[in-house]
Order: C-alpha cells, then sequence, then structure tokens
C-alpha cells in the first residue's frame, strides 16, 4: 500500500522544501477548500470525504520509504541532501487544526467545506490529498443526495462500481450511503465502511442455465438461487421476456420471493405488469426494483407516473455524476503569519473568480447562510466545526455522518430540494458579511491586510 | 489493503455459489468485456488497464479474512456453510486464459477489448474487477490520446491528481502516460509505474512570500526556489500580474529558468507576451507551459493562433474525461459449455443493444477492422492476443504500452485523428464478418447455437 504522503503532486515536495531554506515552513497559514461553482442542475452540496481525509491526516508521515524514494530522485535527491530540507521531512508530522462542515451537512459554493490551521509545511502538503477526497466524495455524495429525495423514501442502492476505479467504487459507495441510499453492491465497503452490501443477479447468471434449456432454463435459474439464498432472493426478469420472467419467478421461487429486478425496457409499463403478475400470484411483499441507468430526473418521472417501485438500483449516474464529472474544489491559501508575527490575509489577484482571502466561518439561520470572518460572532449555528485539534470533538462515522444528512436533507425548503435547473442568476442562499467584504476589498487593493 | 477479490459486487458471489450447488461452476464459459457505443465527439478507443488488471488475476484468490467476512454475513454466511460451496470458494484460483487488445492499442466500440476464458466460476468472478479497471484506464486514456495527438509533440503533462480519487490518480498518470503523456504531478505515480514525476509551484508558493514583501515576494518566491532545484525551476507567473511575474523570473533566476507557467487569463496574449520577454531576456531555452482547464480543443486553437508553447499542463480535462464521464464497458457471457460438454454460444433478449453472442476475434488491416469469430482465419493482424494463459508472451509493462501507443497514435489516418465531432451516421470503421453475423443471428432467433 503506498504512504498517504505520496499521494500527492510533486510541486507540494519541492515548495516544502524551499520553505524549509527560506524559514517559511514554521509559520503558521492558513488554508481553505472550496467549491467555487455549481452547474445550474444543482442547488445544494452535501459535504463528504472528511472522516476518510482525517483518518489519513492522523497519522501522516514520511517513511523511511518515502525518503528512500525521494533520495534517488534527480530533483528531490539533492534538496533533500540539505540539513533542513531533510529536518523538515524527516519530522514530519501533522499537527495542525482542521475546521470542516461536518460530513453529511448541506452546503453551497463559495462556503469553505475545510480549513486547515497550522504551519505554512503541514498545511501546503495536505492540499492535494484533502482535494483528491474531498472532491471525490463530495461530488458523488451531492449527486446521490438529489437521487435519494427523488425516490422518495423508496430505498436506492449503488451498483456503480464497474463504472468507477476499483479503490474509487469503495468510497462511492460510502459516499453513496451518507446521502441516504439505502446499501452498495460493493463488496469491500461493507467491510470497510459498514455500508449494507446487497446484490440481485447477473444477465449471465441467467444465461448459463440457458445453455442447457434454453429460455426455460430461467427457471432453474431462479429456483437454484432460491435454493440458497431464500427470502434474499431477487431475481433479475428481463434476460429474455420480462414478464414472463416474472410469472417464473413467481413461480418458481413463490412466497420467498423478496423482488424482481427490471434492467431494461420500458420501465414504467414493465413495472406495472410485473406488479399486477407479483399481485396476482400472492406476492404482495415482493417488490419491483428498477435499474438501467436511472438518475434523479428518470426516477421522479417514474415515480410521477405512478410506477409501483419498491426500490431503485443507480449505478454509472452515481458514481460517474455526468451533470458535473469533476466538483473543481480549490484549496487556497487565505492567511499567514509574516515576518512580525502577525497574521495577514492574501490571495492570488483572480479577476472573475471571487475572493478568498482570510479565514471564514459560516452561520445558518435555517438555510440562509452568511460567510464572515472566522473570527466574527454571527448569528445562527456555526456550519464549520473543529474536527481535529485540541477542541475537537467530533464523529468522524459513516453512521454519524449519514444521520446529519438525513437531518438536513429532511429539513430542505423547497426551493432547495427542487430536482429542476436554477433559473438564470438564480444562486445559493449564501452572502457574505460586512466585515469579510471590507477584509477582502482591501486585500484585492492592496495585496495583504493584517489580520 | 483490501483483498482485490474483495473488490466486487456482491452479486459475484452469491452467483458463484449458486453455481457451485448447481454444478454450473466448472464449466468451461467465454466472457467478452467491450464498449458499446462514444459520445460523437470521439473517434477510437485507447485500449488501458490490461497490465494492471493482469497483476490483479495472477494471483487472484479469497483470503482466509475474506471467508471469515463471508462467514459473518447473514446471505453469505449460510450458502458458505454448503460443503460444494465452501470448496470452490477456498479453492478457487484463476487458472483461465485471457485474451485481449494489447494496452495502447486503438480500438473501437463494438470490439471485444477483452476476452476471459475459463471455468464459469473465475471468469464470472472477475466482471467486476475488470470492468473497473478497463472502464477507468480506457477512459482516461483514450482522452489524453486525443490531447496529446492536439499537442502536435509538445509534452503534456498530466495535473488532474485533485480532481480524481486519491487512488484513481495514481492510475490515471499511467493512463495519461501510456497514451503519450510526457510525465505526470502524481508523485506515487512515479514510485508504482514508472511515469516521469514532475511539477512546478502553486499560487500558495508565491503567496507565501507575499506575506511580508506584498507582490514584490514574487522575486524571492522565485530566486529561493531555483537556489534549491536550478534548472528544474519552472515558475508560475501568474499570480499578481503574469507579464511582471515573467520579468521577475527572467531576472532573479536567469539562465537556470527551465520555463514560466501562465495558468489564467487570454493564454493565447500571454503565452506571446511571456516568449518575448524571455526571448529579450536571452532565454531563449526557457519555455512557456500552459495550463487552465486545457483539453484538446483548446489546445489546438491556441497552437492553430500560433501561440508559443513549449508544453501543457491539463488536469480535470485528463482525469476527468467531462465528454464521456463513464464509458460504459459491458462484460458479457458470450459461451458457455452446456450438459453435453459442447461449447454453445448464448446471449440476453437485448432490442436495440446490438449483439454479443460468440467469442469473437477482430483483424485489421490498415484501421480497418472486421469482428469475426474467435475461429475464424481473417485476413489482416489478429487484435486481440493471449495475455494470460498457457500461449502468452505478452508484455505487460507501462513502457510497452506507451510504446504500441505511440506507433499505433502515429498511424492513424486523418479520418480518425481529426478532433471535429463525427457527424450524423459516422461511425467507426468496424464491420463484422459473414460468418459472425449468422451464428449472432440464429441466436437472436433460437436463443443458444452449438458452436
Amino acid at each position: 500500500m503506498s504512504s498517504p504522503a505520496r499521494l500527492t503532486d510533486r510541486y507540494q515536495l519541492t515548495m516544502l522544501a524551499a520553505y524549509a531554506e527560506s524559514g517559511h515552513a514554521g509559520r503558521r497559514a492558513v488554508f481553505e477548500l472550496f467549491v467555487r461553482r455549481l452547474p445550474s442542475s444543482r442547488r445544494f452540496l452535501l459535504a463528504c470525504g472528511l472522516g476518510r481525509a482525517l483518518a489519513l491526516l492522523d497519522g501522516l508521515a514520511f517513511t523511511p520509504g518515502d525518503l528512500a524514494r525521494f533520495d534517488r530522485d534527480p530533483v528531490l535527491g539533492p534538496a533533500l541532501g540539505r540539513p533542513r530540507v531533510r529536518a523538515l521531512f524527516e519530522g514530519l508530522r501533522f499537527s495542525g487544526r482542521v475546521f470542516a462542515v461536518p460530513e453529511g451537512r448541506v452546503a453551497f459554493p463559495g462556503e469553505p467545506l475545510v480549513r486547515v490551521e497550522g504551519t505554512l509545511a503541514e498545511a501546503q502538503l495536505v492540499e492535494t490529498l484533502l482535494l483528491s477526497i474531498v472532491n471525490h466524495d463530495t461530488r458523488v455524495a451531492s449527486k446521490c443526495a438529489r437521487i435519494a429525495l427523488a425516490a422518495r423514501g423508496r430505498p436506492c442502492l449503488e451498483f456503480g462500481t464497474r463504472r468507477a476505479h476499483e479503490q474509487a467504487a469503495v468510497d462511492a459507495a460510502r459516499a453513496a450511503y451518507i446521502a441516504g441510499f439505502a446499501g452498495t453492491s460493493n463488496e469491500e465497503a461493507g467491510e470497510r465502511w459498514g455500508v449494507p452490501v446487497t446484490g440481485t443477479m447477473a444477465h449471465s447468471y441467467v444465461l448459463a442455465h440457458a445453455a442447457d434449456a434454453g429460455e426455460d432454463g430461467e427457471r432453474e435459474a431462479f429456483a437454484s438461487y432460491a435454493a440458497l439464498f431464500g427470502a434474499a432472493t431477487t431475481c433479475l426478469v428481463d434476460t429474455f421476456d420480462p414478464l414472463r420472467g416474472v410469472e417464473r419467478a413467481a413461480e418458481h421461487v413463490g412466497g420467498a420471493l423478496r423482488g424482481v429486478r427490471l434492467d431494461s425496457g420500458d420501465l414504467l409499463a414493465l413495472s406495472r405488469g410485473a406488479r399486477e403478475r407479483l399481485d396476482r400470484a400472492g406476492l404482495d411483499r415482493a417488490g419491483v426494483v428498477l435499474s438501467d441507468d436511472l438518475d434523479e430526473l428518470k426516477i421522479a418521472a417514474l415515480l410521477d407516473a405512478g410506477a409501483p417501485v419498491s426500490a431503485f438500483g443507480v449505478g454509472t449516474m452515481a458514481v460517474a455524476t455526468p451533470d458535473t464529472p469533476s466538483l473543481g474544489a480549490v484549496y487556497k491559501l487565505v492567511a499567514l503569519e509574516d515576518a512580525s508575527g502577525a497574521m495577514v490575509a492574501v490571495q492570488k489577484r483572480a479577476p472573475g473568480k471571487g475572493s478568498s482571502a482570510a479565514p471564514k466561518q459560516v452561520h445558518r439561520q435555517g438555510f440562509e447562510d452568511v460567510v464572515g470572518l472566522a473570527t466574527e460572532a454571527g448569528e445562527g449555528e456555526p456550519l464549520l466545526v473543529e474536527a481535529l485539534g485540541p477542541g475537537a470533538a467530533y464523529d468522524r462515522s459513516t453512521e454519524a455522518a449519514r444521520a446529519r444528512a438525513q437531518a438536513d436533507l429532511a429539513a430542505l425548503p423547497e426551493a432547495l430540494r427542487s430536482l429542476a435547473p436554477r433559473g438564470d442568476g438564480e444562486g445559493f442562499p449564501v452572502t457574505v458579511s460586512p466585515a469579510l467584504a471590507r477584509v477582502q476589498a482591501e486585500v484585492a487593493r492592496a495585496g495583504r491586510v493584517t489580520l
């Protein structure tokens, strides 16, 4: 397994070395991670990834193996020959403080999702790793929250493993679960994250029984599965004729049948036909599971039309999130200790990209958010909490994150819950406090402001 | 580290158990992995992922830890109590044969990228893992090949780590390198895959020096980096005024300056201004590196306009591939041994999804491909080679894959190399042999055909 300290961009390492030589490495610094914008199809973010990130920050250090690799490198090797650089690399641990929007909370573009306070060296080093984790997990969770809302209480199952990198898939399952999905097909996500693991069967399973008997093999396929798995049997019925498949499942599995899955065709008509046949067979507790490139809009349309669905399987759309394939979160230095020991707010000159300077806090009153200076009192609930550091009392568990999401999503007002795209100029319920605006205007003018 | 055998969908495990009980587990089976379609923006695939996949198949087995987890599971546990199921799970190794399009070769939708021949149990089990790997790596490599072609020989550097899951990023760097990128920012990709690792500096690095001196701190930032890294110094010049940044880099780094990087603004105008200032300072060997959400179309437009660029940094577009965020490759059972010992071609009844039945080979003559039966002689070069099995003489190395890509991309005819979208009805240079068409028509009619 790779050292987490090496899951990073090379320039973090060269900058670290340069900070060691120039004497900047130990200066206090504040970085913030935030999403700049969202496509018009989206109305909110669901913060996700923090639990995973904190676990990696806890033990972050360069291993002897890392240092040996750096020593062999033609660029890093000579730099590590310098005593100050070597001392920094050998001694580096993450000992900073992390303030963050707890996993599972609703958040918006322009709000810091994570604020890291520490030495310049440690806070700089974690940039890439934090971005990789939070970009990925928040991207998946934000989409899955919409999908779960669209399903109106019916369970959604995450089936996207084959559409994601094999390791990303395990964490995508966690993000989907936090966002309200009921479970995943991903076996490892059960072990690693405690996500309920579920599954049905593949077309190949039914086809395997058709090699001998043709389409009649479907009977054997269903019966032999049920003989082994009893009440955990959901039959995939659309390998041949879907409604004939429902009849075979009803007949050959009978009372044990948990459900039937339809994965192609006219899902509305087929789900009605399937429901009718199950009811006719007296299997009113057997459900109809739908899958086939479903997203929140297709799910809403099916339910609006009255499709009798008991659960949705969602794969590609949950993990590849085609309407926002990259979240584009960034991580910016917002304040730094100067030579006199004072903290100074800084930012890149960035026409059109908004302001990022100064450490911030978000205060929320009923999903109306005010972004202010971290030192401002503010009214309402402070959204960022200390997640790592001396004052941290943060529950990193996946279940806690899921509970937070459940609470936030249940309280979401209609304007944010809507699946309709935002209109022209329709933004997010976020304003900037006068004090923060003053500091940012001054930084834009003067390049830096002493805090 | 998780056991690769657990990086899978739950249903692979339940199907395995059912195959053990029904006696199907040991039957010979053939599965094929292929991409059904591509968006009109694309003209070819670059096969990628095989090298990684083979390394995992080699040692594939359920570990004692895996079995202990399955035993605790309420669904799997009882099934594993059955002797035949237990024996299958405990003894399972991948001992099948893999035929595949070598990594780095150009391929098209409708062509098998991987054909797996083995027992039904082993060939079924690897479905999810193969799809996760090949979907991800081929998706990234296919996009990066277009980007590298657009750059017309100028080096492209993969900077997308922060836009990808932290583990996916390491393998995305490999895929980009195979497709023709010159290097990556991903530190771990250097160690794991031998990809050249490179980097410049971040805006935060320059800002860190501005806390004391304001914008003049840029001088110190450049000078102190160059003092440590000499000729490996590429200065990020757009933290404040980009062209003033170029002048500072030229003055304070001087002859050691490898290049300047521009990451925002009007890249065409700025690259010209940067080139001019570098030349004026006598630094004609220092290059101009451009980044900022670049893709193949933006790169082509910059070069068409004569932008004096020496290298491109490409991040989001290379790893998130927004025009095809999921490749949608599938893995289908195409033939199976029946009770009499004969091999039978099978397929799902799938209106509109094309035919998949029967084991196939692709023959290529100058990028005109014919997909035929695996047993057909065919004319031209057979595209799938034995990559795992008794006859395998396949070079899995990343360098070999990169060399194959270089050769294929250099030979690509203009019609495939074009960055323009395919027109209405413009497909791919792929036809189906009469013999395969006959078998598939017969399977569509009869459900199965003895081969």
